[in-house]
């Protein structure tokens, strides 16, 4: 029998300990093993929980049972969670978690120390919700040279988008909706500003390039300065605005990585990524491009990602899972600057000065656009080049068209 | 050291040696162990080949070679390839293949083979080419009970009705384009009547479901019978033709499954696949919907796909992989027929005689319609309900909607 404890019963946890129940026939199937939830770490009283029996108020019970083999974190933050996930690893115990947070700051560590204790540290759940794509980066991919992971990876900002996109609504009024619908939290700040997304970046980053890249060394732009023109006008074209995440392999071993808004060709796929839904595009020099979609969040998506963690570690409780990554450095990662593209620019303007400024341009056009205010394409180009060319122009918005 | 011998060095086969030779450094640190090719077994001459010194015609040479693990065999077909995947099995020799047909006729009989052994049979590459399907079907998703799988599961089909939705050729048009392209083989039965399709859908339903489900049991419907109209009366609602082949879960273990041409609406991520990609939506009862997509076929996606498999054999020789399912059986297969849907009907008839025969319909209009020719939506229904109500009037195309 394989003994389970689930540590924080919110809404992913609340999510593992329904679907262990719900699906636990099948899922002794495949395990070929009992697996039972032996016990509930929160501090909150729940009277009435079908799990009554399991709460526990102090992690040291988990700690200290020796019939505890796997331990789910799904506390999320990185002081408890760390505290709490170290000790598991040291007692043996492996960890799943979906806690993005911890795994893209503490991510190399942990892995070790899983290592020298003899467990696993798995997280599949902590990148794209229940969207198979860890392990699928490791495993299904392991004969391609990765070269590149774009991705869709924060599904509050994509529904606040997407009702821009749709319904015109603002920014502002799209946010409200998305708090009013449970799709963005009060503080809506680790979502729309690109916290979320640089995470899970990081971690996309790590796992197709094999050294740790730290979210304080990923440029983070969120979506605050779309505006409905910027909407309008890349819709004249058939391009969509997405917040990607992007990881590109670098010579010499260095990563180039980044978040911030896009126009993307309606023709890509990324651009038919609607709502809450997230997707992950990856490149290998032998597969080309596939890309995972799915829902990127909510409880029992999450919740179907930790568990098939569950029952891969329940498996093989002692198989070396070899997941792990090397340590980063400040030098791994380069700028974003080297990139080149295609820009999006909305400034005040007119046409010949664009032109005079970025040289062959597509101009756009949208209903009801303002005198002295020009939205234009550029030839690829870096982003100091961009901003040097703008330089005196009154720039309204400028992004990144994924080319 | 793990040796590897590759049956057959046509486009899937010689992918596959120079995925091995171009990645091995990768593939080696993967493996943690040097990853070997030593044979290819084809009956015709290569002279100059980079592997020209692993070339033998004689089988016997690499089924009695106690050095070779793992036999990649890319013969097709289920003949040959029957004999020496048996033959390699049962020298205790693991085998990886992309070989469709094998699967879904054998998979049953081999995957036993292979279990009383003590080797594996894989074969990712079979479904979606290089796509990661397989493998995150029985791993990523264990933890869901799966309740559908629809797929575009052939590129050949894809390809030629976005010609037709794009650019307005015909079928016959489209298909010579695709053959003068290499996207279609001379005789294009296979592709173009939907029987490589359904022998994909077979392999997906006996994953999801566990119990195998042969080609002749499952209603295979093709392409020819897509006209130009229909693809104008679809795009004036936006929705999208697409071959789709579906495997639905029903009560008491039973399974529905047919290939068919469907009509998609627009907001269906399917919609969006284009070309020769292919795309696989699997439902599950906690994660949802989620999405995979890509390259479904060509020689190094498909060859990316093997050398996945070749190495998760390579890591550990002895595993046991639990991936096999249960015998089929004569009755496991219900009818199509249960299932109902909206249609779609182009027919010779006035709209009232239509909305007489078919209750509340939606019309569709296209430039050019002759005078009467009606195609409109129906509300759902069976097959055996829908042809019921069409009989006496002339028909020209009867496609579901895939609600």
């Amino acid at each position: 029998m394989v003994h389970v404890a689930i540590l924080g019963f919110g809404t992913v946890g609340s999510g593992v300990a329904e679907v262990l129940t719900q699906n636990g026939g099948l899922i002794d199937r495949r395990v070929d093993d009992l697996v039972r939830l032996k016990y509930i770490l929160d501090v909150r009283e729940f009277p009435g929980s079908p799990y009554a029996d399991c709460f526990v108020k102090d992690f040291s019970v988990i700690e200290q049972d020796p019939e505890i083999d796997i331990v789910v974190e799904t506390i999320g933050g990185a002081t408890i969670a760390l505290d709490f996930t170290t000790r598991a690893l040291k007692a043996g115990k492996s960890v799943v978690t979906s806690n993005k947070e911890l795994v893209a700051t503490h991510g190399y560590e942990l892995l070790n120390l899983a290592r020298e204790h003899g467990c696993s540290y798995l997280f599949e759940a902590s990148v794209g919700g229940g969207i198979p794509i860890l392990r699928p980066l490791t495993s299904c991919l392991a004969a391609n040279e990765l070269t590149q992971v774009t991705g869709i990876l924060n599904g509050t900002t994509n529904y606040i988008l997407t009702r821009m996109i749709r319904s015109g609504l603002t920014f502002d009024q799209a946010l409200k909706e998305a708090q009013d619908n449970g799709y963005a939290e009060k503080d809506p700040t680790a979502d729309v500003d690109g916290h979320d997304a640089c995470r899970k970046i990081c971690i996309l980053a790590a796992l197709a390039f094999g050294r740790h890249v730290y979210p304080d060394q990923v440029p983070t732009q969120g979506i605050r300065g779309v505006t409905l023109e910027d909407v309008a006008y890349a819709d004249s074209v058939g391009y969509k605005i997405k917040l990607l995440g992007r990881a590109i392999r670098q010579p010499q071993g260095k990563v180039c990585a980044y978040v911030a808004p896009h126009l993307v060709p309606g023709e890509n796929p990324l651009a038919g990524v609607e709502d809450v839904f997230n997707a992950i595009a990856v490149t290998g020099n032998a597969i080309g491009d596939v890309m995972f979609y799915g829902r990127g969040a909510g409880k029992l998506p999450t919740a179907s990602a930790v568990v098939a963690d569950v029952i891969d570690i329940a498996k093989d409780l002692k198989k070396d899972r070899h997941n792990g990554w090397e340590e980063g450095a400040p030098d791994l990662v380069v700028s974003s600057d080297i990139l080149s593209s295609p820009w999006y620019v909305r400034a005040q303007c007119t046409a010949d000065q664009a032109r005079l400024a970025c040289g062959e341009i597509h101009l756009l056009a949208r209903a009801g656009a303002p005198a002295g205010e020009a939205a234009f394409l550029t030839p690829p180009m870096t982003e100091p080049q961009i901003r040097d060319r703008l330089q005196g122009m009154e720039v309204g918005s400028l992004f990144r068209v994924l080319a």
